[in-house]
């Protein structure tokens, strides 16, 4: 059992990441493999501060052990979207499941469809989320330039904008 | 089209991983978004010599534009795995799909399933792989210290430390 201190035995260290209030990583410090079952890490609602409809964000690990790159999982609800946001490293998107959407700044809005890979470099102010009809499951990988910044929020995305008008 | 530059326009950059020799990731060096759509990476068979059984290597993103993280897809029929390895930096396994089997140095064999993310810090001697009848999918994201270095190979599995004997 001894491999299974990460949860459940006093040990859990819970990681907040404030650029993202009410998800919480459990995350373990030792050096030995840590298996995170599925179902152990609670998903939370996307806060409608910084997102569009609903969003439903479940954390898959910290930035711990050494890693700077943290990784969760989001599920956009048809018409839901991030707000306008930019990443101080960068950020990749895998798209799991469904049909989204995602724009950078001064450019189109664009179709992204399971299977896609969306790399956003630094600094690049951009948003991402369902399509109207469909909904959408990505895997985020951000990396963080110091402890728990991954992203700086802005505004909302309009329906224009949304809709590519 | 500016922002489909990523492949097709001969400014492709394609990134070899010298620890994975045969793997290739498409990258832009620009300072927008881009989407690389499901198909256009292909996949290639993991090496003997770093596996055993046949694995199927997906790139998905490069450690490039400033993040130190780079991502593929491996999928390991049943029976395969990977030979013992350590990471200079540390790695997380996303499982996507099926059953495999994880061991850390000196201790059990465990399963994982879809769902489950595997922690494994820097240094730590671990192989993954497959189930004996069910084949195995998971994300990995590795970090990089040196350029192109995200795992340090060692020797196979044997047969016997597969079945957990």
């Amino acid at each position: 059992m001894k491999y299974d201190k990460f949860l459940g035995f006093g040990l859990a260290l819970a990681l907040m990441c404030p650029s993202l209030p009410g998800i919480s990583f459990a995350a373990e410090t030792g050096k030995s493999q840590t298996i995170v079952r599925c179902g152990e890490q609670p998903s939370v609602q996307g806060s409608e501060k910084f997102f569009t409809g609903r969003a439903r964000i479940t954390p898959l690990y910290p930035a711990a052990n050494g890693m700077r790159s943290s990784g969760g999982s989001v599920t956009f609800e048809p018409g839901a979207r991030s707000n306008w946001h930019v990443h101080p490293v960068g950020q990749v998107l895998i798209v799991t499941d469904g049909v989204g959407r995602t724009q950078e700044w001064g450019g189109p809005v664009r179709e992204i469809r399971a299977g896609d890979v969306i790399i956003c470099p630094a600094g690049v102010k951009h948003w991402h989320g369902a399509s109207p009809a469909t909904a959408m499951t990505h895997i985020s990988v951000c990396e963080e330039n110091e402890p728990g910044r991954v992203v700086d929020w802005m505004e909302a995305v309009t329906d224009e904008q949304y809709a590519g008008k």
